[in-house]
């Protein structure tokens, strides 16, 4: 429990809408609630402390789930030889162009260059090479929270930005069935799961096309969304490697027969790109509203005003609400008119807000505001506590059914790229794979669309998710 | 609660033995005990589970302290234009042997190069300049966790790596007494207090010589610890900045009054050498001693053999420790011979063992080893859980008092600089720091010994300790 977030309350100041410039809306939330801004490197990112904080319990969800599967996390550098880029062939072609390449340490120039690791595949399979002998070793089951850089030509805070946090799960199993199961319990137990539990995001599930997929994997899993203006988001993959690393690096164990065989293995991903989701999912003209379980402030008590014993109950009840669990601040500042100090919750998101002023506490009561529908009631004083936490339990269901309800009332069936490339502006386009082939992909493409995933449908031929995406 | 922290045991090993040759016991143990090993760049180190295990550890029990003072959480970029950090002139010249420089990024060669963070005063001063306005906006604390990077030509792990992992807490006051101030409580009340109460730990605090001090500061505060070889070891350092980088960086507010100042500033940090002063501090020649409340694992419960309901009951011991909130693990590898995975576990400093084999269990009882002594001691059954938790006090107790008394017994009151030189032989001396004048402190730098810090005595008269020091 802290006053407040932030010590002072922004100006207010009104957003771009979202109607009519869903970028410019984006821009303007994303400063003005604080989540983050540029650095000064091109391409590089300052996450605020709001920000940050959004990703601190996001990666606490991400975390707990990641171990539940069973892997364990470790670090690896930051700084790999650019060597070991070379190995695998795909992986450096798609990796070369966004390289950022030190050429100079400690006051001399190097032997060899070393690139800031773009993705960890390379110098964990290093490892792995040493770390497996036979199969007890198996499965090994990596996960490293860490930052990478990836040269960005058009940036965009969050979603595209030079540098960025994530975790990449990188494993190795003794069958490709295994790898295979495992590749699939992170895309739906880790990902899936975290995104529509905890940021009430609904995600459609796939397998990415030949063209989309990892620049080294056999399959790429992908979770993908839909944000607020009908452009599809990529939330987190799951890639199956196959040997291909495996042979690059000569990760081999010995298998219970005796034989020496390659292993198979996955890597995973999700970043701080979430955060972006977070904003375009759920955000409205008034700014963000962040879903209730991972929101790090679920219920600001506002003071209204100083006078009487206002300033006490409203403590009492800040520190009620934190022994029921529920994550509250209280706003003490009186000295900040508190239309500002309302503007500034609501464009911050808080799922709830409880004013406690003073004519309304003499009648026992006071304000809860629901930031997810804007609504405002009156409630008995004796019964905020269960009040607020059932605000927040309806909002998160809420929230996830609204964005549930926008997602599948705009796919759009369609029988060719044309239907489709339509259906984009507004939303997805569900389509059959096979209008992907002779160029059908490449056409999409070449007009602003791209493939987000294939998934079988009911009869189980396969469909395509077409979509404009971040 | 898994099976184990690794898949297979490690081949029984015989360490160097400290006595003979405290820094190849050192790296035996770390690379045993599987904590760390070297990157392919020079300097680099790739963090095992284990050794993150401990880390996470230590940073939960960080950041509580840090987020108790009031500091946020945030995140700042990797990447630094170089013309940043030539801004304070001290800081420069303290860095610039030790950058990592990025000349091309994205394929290009970049127009202005840029240096992959030593640390971030001047990154985070560019962004305090723009979100500082009035006193209002004071103090502002932001703490970072992040890799760092300076090029190291000596590499030890952990003690001296050219990445490492760390918090850098920057922060802006309206005063300098209240930066002062602060300062003061990071070293004690976060550094200290981990240090002593989770790492078991005791340390020596104290300002840091003119000599010593951080490239920019104009005091810094530091908890330096003595290692089982009597040498020192730096746990954490506090620095006081002044005005030097609010001059630098133009960070200025309106005060009450209307005028505009500068602010007071602080830095502070401590990183994952941590970790080496934990295996430096306690470990023994059997291996790591983890105190039990850092410990990632407290408990292991060993099904010595498969017969009989041995592992049903080994599982249900392992339970009802989980449940009663003792971090324990189940070994249930009856393959590997138990000799050896005994072995492992006092390798990897375990607290406490619990031996469950059908003997003993047939007779209500089970073995009790603990790891500080190596005492065995046959317990009942059925108070099991309560003998743990007990055992688990009483070892991060002993552990304390262990290093203190050791500490305590290898200060020698020096009054000369050739008394203290001597006295670093085997531990720390306290000297006058009258002495260090007349060029008493280059003198012992040129012998290999250093300032650790300056203290007041009982008498208020300056004292410093001197030491050789990782």
């Amino acid at each position: 429990m802290t006053d407040a977030t932030g010590a002072a309350a922004p100006k207010p100041t009104i957003l771009r809408r979202q109607r009519n410039d869903f970028p410019g809306w984006y821009q303007d939330v994303v400063a003005k609630a604080e989540l983050a801004e540029n650095g000064p490197v091109r391409g590089t990112m300052v996450i605020r402390p709001y920000g940050y904080a959004l990703w601190e319990r996001l990666q606490q969800e991400l975390d707990l789930r990641i171990k539940a599967t069973g892997a364990q996390n470790a670090y690896f550098p930051l700084l790999i030889p650019e060597s070991y880029l070379h190995r695998e062939a795909q992986h450096v072609a798609g990796f070369s162009p966004e390289l950022a390449v030190v050429t100079h340490g400690g006051g001399k120039k190097l032997e060899e260059p070393v690139v800031v690791r773009p993705t960890s595949e390379t110098i964990i399979n290093g490892c792995f090479a040493r770390w497996i002998h036979g199969h007890r070793d198996l499965p090994l089951l990596i996960n490293q929270w860490a930052n990478v850089v990836r040269w960005e030509l058009r940036p965009r805070l969050f979603l595209r930005t030079t540098e960025f946090l994530w975790q990449e799960g990188h494993t190795a199993h003794a069958s490709e069935q295994e790898a295979h199961v495992y590749a699939l319990r992170i895309l739906t137990e880790v990902y899936q799961d975290t995104v529509e539990k905890e940021l009430a995001i609904p995600v459609v599930t796939g397998r990415k096309t030949d063209k989309e997929r990892f620049a080294g994997a056999v399959t790429t899993w992908t979770c993908e969304s839909m944000m607020r203006d009908g452009k599809a988001l990529q939330m987190g993959t799951s890639h199956e490697l196959g040997q291909n690393f495996a042979k690059a690096f000569d990760i081999t164990f010995t298998d219970s027969t005796g034989q020496q065989r390659h292993v198979w293995q996955t890597s995973w991903g999700a970043s701080t790109r979430l955060i972006g989701a977070l904003v375009m999912a759920h955000g409205d003209d008034a700014g963000l509203r962040i879903p209730p379980r991972i929101a790090p402030v679920q219920a600001v008590v506002i003071l209204v005003r100083g006078e009487g014993d206002s300033a006490d109950r409203a403590e009492a009840i800040t520190s009620d609400l934190v022994r029921a669990g529920v994550r509250a601040i209280l706003d003490r500042r009186i000295g900040i008119p508190f239309g500002r100090r309302s503007i500034e919750w609501e464009l911050k998101g808080i799922p709830v807000r409880l004013e406690v002023g003073p004519r309304e506490l003499a009648a026992g009561q006071v304000s809860l505001v629901e930031r997810h529908c804007s609504r405002k009631t009156s409630i008995p004083l004796a019964s905020a506590i269960g009040s607020v936490s059932s605000a927040l339990a309806t909002a998160q269901e809420l929230l996830f059914d609204e964005a549930r309800e926008r997602m599948t009332g705009r796919i759009v069936v369609a029988s060719d790229v044309e239907t489709a490339l339509e259906a984009t502006q507004a939303g997805f386009a569900k389509m059959p794979a096979s209008q992907l082939t002779d160029g059908g992909e490449e056409w999409l493409n070449a007009r602003g669309a791209s493939v987000r995933c294939l998934l079988p449908d009911e009869t189980g031929a396969v469909q395509s998710i077409v979509a404009r995406a971040y």
